[in-house]
């Protein structure tokens, strides 16, 4: 996707416009920080995933060894300021309107995913420590935005992974401080040898285990301690994975490794709660950027690769063969939705984090859908991106095979599709849908095909209203795609008033409504089922 | 999937029973083949699969040197008769019906798709031979049977994938038979250390460029000549894929390699039809295979990984949570349409080729089906077996990942998705639609979802046919999925009534007519676009 389309797509974007000028962005500043990312993505990141993707990354000596230019690539960008654009500048950072950071980001993860993360989860912690800590964030924020040192996210457990309030990990008062004793896994850069200190946001329980997730406290492990000595963190295990080569998932153990307290005991979670927000709207770019570049890929693919056509003539480029220009507008719409969909989301949560209620009602629901959905459509794009390419794209001459093993990890970490789909059910859907609906109105009313499906969505919700809790659990999936497809068809017909691409968004929006069909399926059957 | 279950499938086929009947096959009898074909799979096939694909293949001093185990394996098999066991006895098979070959395959490719498919295409040649060659098929079928020796199919080139019309590699008469020339791609075993002698069937042009696929033969090139001396074939590298990393794809170099003409000059395209018809069933196996391992795996992992539940008590098994049961249903229903639907095709198939011409026009309608959506089940299924798994799902550990990246060539081989919709469009529905329909209706009918579909696919094949040539290729993609939702349908609703697993086959069944109508929604964006 050009910068030109996504600064015209964010513009689109009702809300955007007040936020660029309160941070006094005007389309030339924007589309040049839109520039500069694809620059970035394209001479920097895309190569250097390719070879990432092949050496992997290795323990050696109990530490972690990441892939050539790891380390360059990761300082670089924190001078360049693209670490923690949006943190405060007081901080280290620049003050990016959140919308703005994700646009520019899109690129950057669909060219180098798992090199990504480090900077997702070091920008997370920079964020979760300005909320929470205004001492360790005076000390690590810059250093964190500046790439000089680097952070991780510790929450899973062996026994402990959407479970939380089963978390064993152990934190005990130790003179001033605390020390944390325990294992975690599924780390993503959990060690490596890009960053100077890597400060480990660990959640640790300070309470009894019957105290379940009020239990639980947030920590800052620092792996260097301040007199220049190792922490007591050790690397167990790299995981071998589908993907993500590039990005080393790791199970650490720390043994009574010294630990600074983030906030109040027992407020762990709360604590995490707007890391977790960051964490899972970048999954949501993720997905969508995979899902652009797979777009751009198959499509320069089909226009210079030649097959068929007639006998007689020479053969023709495979763009022209009907069947292949189906699949490359279905995967243009794909990717223009699911970008569309995260700078929405982006755009509501900067609004809500300004203040605004009936915007944080709307993001809170938008969330679950830009992570979900944002990795569904990377998924099938990727997954289209080898169809259109045939035997070569099965193959590893060509980035689709890559790109559908790391993008595969999006629906499943930072929160299963099950688990956003309770999330939607239960806590949007039923408790807030008259909130929700006036902000969808509000922002996504427009075309014929949205509000159609915004009432089929009501009547949808009215039914399990009354349903039993057993008959809901087992329709929160169709719950979760009815809304995904009132909001898509929402984003489609406002792309196409916008941007035009008519043919592309068509072969979405005709469909829409059948897809609905297909979710209210799946409730009839969910309370047949339950009623046996 | 248990012997029992594929016993009682294949009991509920019709046209089954007066096949068994006519290769003296009683249930016993049946379910011994069955079991023995699990037994193989799950003690032999399963574990060196894990193995091969962590060691992959590799080209040493000019020659494929395979995984361990493998000619071992191949030819126990060969011994045991898996081989070409629906070959006739006379040429060293055993007379097994093409169904019970492929209920047989089943849990042989749901564990180790990439070794089997040097089965698959030894099988495939030596039916090639044995329809059209009877002097070649006389010495070669009996060893190929028995795994002394193997066999590949060599089709495409670098610049003639599916277009064959543009085949390059030559064929020259010299002395009483012929050499051939040429370089061909995407050859699975080419070469390898597996049997004592390989023979590749490879399609050659003996007339002009301007002959298009009239001027191709068929050959049989043996890699090692009667006095023992190698042959001109040269192996030029082993592709890296994605998946398959059991299976060598080769690309191989013919130069001035001595050669047997197969059949009559001109026709080596009719001589290989019936190799391929075997070869797409056999990838419908393949699929369906994947999706019955994969639902298999999801449901163990499910019982027994424990997790969640009321803080206060142990964790519950994550098989008791209702978002996991839905998809365990789900993957369940997967794996018994695609398992009935590569028998029923396998049973048609089995009485066109006994001169049954209904039977002939119903099966050509369903194999590009079984091809297809064999594929795309067993993909769906690795997909959610590694959703249900969950990060576990996503590491080596488990093998999700592998059947996930194994089974993804099912619908880019063997003839894309696309080529199978042209083929079911105008070659099937648009010209022999009545026919079909009729045997639809004589086999499928007994449900009430079934007939409303078809109903509704005589439809869109009516406004089909009145449309352009531009917007019926536009529209073929959604004809196919139109077809098979009709036959799952009637599938489905089959095995409900023969096998029970209501909770699972409703889940199919309530969404089928809300997916009917995503196919008729992409007929009528076809037509709109086209009409632009």
């Amino acid at each position: 996707m050009t910068p030109e389309t996504l600064l015209s797509l964010l513009n689109a974007t009702p809300g955007w416009a007040a936020q660029a000028a309160a941070a006094d962005l005007d389309d030339t500043a924007t589309l040049q920080i839109l520039s500069e990312a694809a620059k970035v993505a394209g001479t920097t990141l895309a190569p250097m995933a390719a070879r990432a993707d092949e050496t992997g990354c290795r323990v050696e000596q109990g530490r972690v060894r990441t892939p050539e230019g790891y380390g360059d690539a990761f300082r670089q960008m924190g001078a360049d300021g693209w670490i923690a654009s949006d943190l405060g500048s007081d901080l280290g950072g620049m003050d990016m309107p959140l919308a703005l950071h994700a646009a520019a980001s899109l690129p950057m993860e669909g060219a180098a995913l798992p090199f990504m993360m480090l900077l997702g989860s070091t920008r997370a912690a920079a964020h979760c420590l300005a909320a929470t800590a205004p001492d360790l964030a005076a000390e690590w924020c810059p250093k964190l935005a500046s790439g000089e040192w680097a952070a991780t996210i510790c929450i899973s457990e062996p026994d402990a992974g959407s479970d939380v309030g089963r978390i064993r990990t152990k934190a005990m008062p130790a003179g001033d401080g605390w020390t944390v004793s325990g294992t975690k896994c599924w780390i993503s850069f959990g060690d490596h040898d890009m960053a100077e200190r890597i400060g480990h946001l660990c959640l640790a329980r300070t309470g009894a285990p019957e105290d379940g997730t009020r239990g639980l406290s947030l920590f800052l492990v620092a792996d260097t301690l301040d007199d220049g000595t190792r922490n007591g963190i050790f690397v167990e295990r790299i995981e071998e994975k589908l993907g993500l080569h590039g990005s080393p998932t790791c199970v650490l153990r720390f043994e009574t490794a010294e630990a600074s307290l983030i906030g109040t005991p027992g407020r762990g979670l709360p604590a995490l709660f707007n890391m977790i927000e960051l964490m899972r709207l970048q999954v949501g770019v993720q997905g969508a950027g995979v899902a652009a570049t797979c777009a751009t890929l198959a499509r320069d693919y089909a226009d210079d690769r030649r097959q068929g056509g007639r006998p007689d003539a020479a053969p023709v480029a495979i763009a022209s063969h009907p069947d292949v220009r189906r699949q490359l507008w279905q995967m243009e719409a794909r990717a223009l939705i699911a970008t569309a969909l995260v700078v929405e989301t982006a755009v509501t949560l900067g609004d809500a984090h300004a203040g605004n209620t009936e915007a944080a009602a709307l993001s809170a629901f938008l969330l679950p859908l830009a992570k979900t959905f944002g990795g569904e459509l990377g998924q099938a794009n990727a997954d289209a991106a080898i169809q259109v390419l045939g035997g070569a794209g099965y193959t590893r001459e060509w980035p689709a095979e890559r790109h559908f093993r790391d993008v595969r990890i999006t629906t499943v970490y930072e929160g299963t599709t099950g688990m956003q789909a309770q999330d939607v059910l239960f806590r949007r859907l039923l408790k807030d849908g008259p909130a929700i609906r006036a902000a969808l109105l509000a922002r996504l009313d427009g075309g014929s095909v949205f509000p159609t499906l915004l009432a089929r969505l009501d009547t949808l919700v009215e039914r399990l209203s009354g349903a039993t809790p057993a008959a809901q659990a087992l329709a929160a999936d169709a719950a979760l795609r009815a809304a995904w497809e009132v909001v898509a068809a929402g984003l489609a017909e406002r792309l196409r008033a916008a941007l035009g691409q008519e043919d592309a968004l068509d072969l979405w929006l005709f469909g829409a409504a059948a897809r609905m069909g297909v979710a209210e399926a799946s409730v009839d059957w969910a309370l047949a089922v339950s009623d046996r």
